[in-house]
C-alpha cells in the first residue's frame, strides 16, 4: 500500500493526535456516510454490551484481525493474553505499537498463513467479519483458519444483519448486488479521510443465515449469537465435528 | 433546486427524524469532511459563547440568512422577536415550519430583496458569512443588504480565519486559490449525504483584515469583534456614517 493509500492510517493518525477526525465511507453507488473515528480508540468502559459480552469468550494465543487502533488488542494484552494484532494499514500497526502492543503486525488479511495450531482464538470486531469479503473468499479464509487454531478455537465475529433496514439506498443496492451474483451485503466501498483516498475493497456484512452458509462445509459452525437489539451481533464460531 | 439536489435538507430531514446523521463536506480539491448535523438542531445552552454572545446584538426585526433548521430563528422569535428565516433549501424551510417557525421563506440569498428599511437586524450564523461566496459577491450583497435595513442596523455574522491552520491541504488551497485570483478562504464546496449530492457552490472564509477590506466602500463597517480562542469569530458590522 502507499503511503497516500492509507486513508484509514491517517485518520487514525490524526485522532490520535486528538484531533476531531471523521471517517468518510464512500460507497461505488455514490452512497457516503461518516463516523466519528473516536470509536477507534474506545476504552472498554464505552463499548456495546456485546462486545464486552464477546471478549468473555476469548482464551489463549489470540489473532485480531483488522486490529484499527487496537482497542481490542491492547484490551486483551492487559487481561494477560497472547494477543497478535493485524492490519493492512500500516499507520494503523504504527499507532498500535506506540500504545503499547507488543505484538503487530502489517498484513492483509488474504495474506495470512501461519503455522498449524498457532491460535486459540481468532477476533474480527467492529464489524470485521466483513473482511472475509465475499462468500467465496470467506469460505477460502475460514479453511485456513481451521489450519491455523487449535481444537477448541473460537472464532469471535460481529457483523451487521444489514437486510434490518428500511433505508431505499440499502434496499436497493442489496437488490443490485444480488442480481450481479454477490451477496446482498457485499459493500463495495472505499474510506475517506481529508485529501487520502483508499482502495475500493468488499466489505461482506451478512444475516445469521447467510453466515451459516458460508460456515457450512469450511469445517466451522455456530456457537453461539449475541444480539445487540439492532442490526449489529457478535457470532461465536466453533469448530464443527469432523 | 431540485428535490434530488437537496442534499443539506435530506440531511436535516433525517437528523429531525431522529437519525443519526453526519453531513458531508467535499470540496472541489477531492478534500472531504464530516460533520455531525446535530448541530443544526441545537439548543441555546449549548451554542458556543461567542454564538450567545452575538445574540446579544439583536434588535427589531430580523433577517435569518441560510437559517437551516430555524435554531437561531427559533431562539430569537421566542424572545418576542420579529424573524424571518430564509434558506435554499425547500426542506430546511419546511422543517423550520414545523418547529414553530413563523416567518420561514425558501430564498437564495442572491434573491434576497426586500423593501427599504425592512429590518434592523441581519444574522448570518453557523459560518454564514460564507454565504457571500466571494469577495464582488460579498460587495454587491452588502449594498442591497444597507438598503433593506434602518439606520441602526446591524449585520451579525461568524466565520472562520481560514488561514490559522497548519493543515498543509488547506494550506496548498489557500494558495492555489490566491493564484486563480480567489479569496484564499473562498472554498468550492457541496453537501454530500447518502446518495444526495448537493450542487457545487462557493462559500467564502475570511480573516479579520479581509472582512474590512469587503466592507470598504459598501456602507457597513465592523463595530466589534467577538473571539472565539480559534479561528471562528463573530463580527458585528454596523452602518459607516454617510
Amino acid at each position: 500500500m502507499k503511503p497516500e493509500e492509507d486513508a484509514f492510517g491517517h485518520e487514525l493518525w490524526a485522532c490520535y493526535k486528538g484531533e476531531e477526525v471523521f471517517e468518510v465511507v464512500e460507497r461505488d453507488d455514490g452512497y457516503v456516510d461518516a463516523i466519528s473515528s473516536e470509536v477507534y480508540f474506545s476504552e472498554y468502559e464505552d463499548w456495546h454490551p456485546i462486545e464486552k459480552k464477546a471478549m468473555e469468550f476469548v482464551t489463549g494465543r489470540v489473532l485480531d484481525v483488522g486490529c484499527g487502533a487496537g482497542r481490542h488488542s491492547l484490551y486483551l494484552q492487559k487481561k494477560g493474553f497472547d494477543v497478535l494484532g493485524i492490519d493492512i494499514s500500516p499507520l494503523a500497526i504504527k499507532i498500535c505499537k506506540l500504545r503499547g502492543l507488543k505484538k503487530a503486525e502489517v498484513m492483509a488479511i488474504e495474506e495470512v498463513n501461519f503455522k498449524p495450531k498457532s491460535f486459540d482464538t481468532i477476533i474480527m470486531m467492529g464489524n470485521n467479519f466483513g473482511l472475509f469479503g465475499s462468500f467465496k473468499k470467506a469460505q477460502s479464509l475460514l479453511k485456513k483458519f481451521h489450519k491455523m487454531t487449535t481444537e477448541k478455537a473460537l472464532i469471535i465475529a460481529d457483523t451487521r444483519d444489514v437486510y434490518k433496514t428500511d433505508n431505499p439506498a440499502h434496499l436497493d443496492y442489496h437488490k443490485i448486488n444480488k442480481q450481479k451474483g454477490r451477496m446482498g451485503g457485499q459493500v463495495r466501498i472505499r474510506v475517506r479521510f481529508r485529501k487520502y483516498v483508499g482502495r475500493w475493497f468488499d466489505y461482506l456484512m451478512v444475516s445469521k443465515e447467510e453466515m451459516k452458509e458460508i460456515l457450512d462445509g469450511t469445517g466451522w459452525k455456530v456457537k453461539d449469537f449475541a444480539d445487540s437489539g439492532n442490526s449489529l451481533y457478535v457470532a461465536i464460531i466453533e469448530k464443527a465435528a469432523e
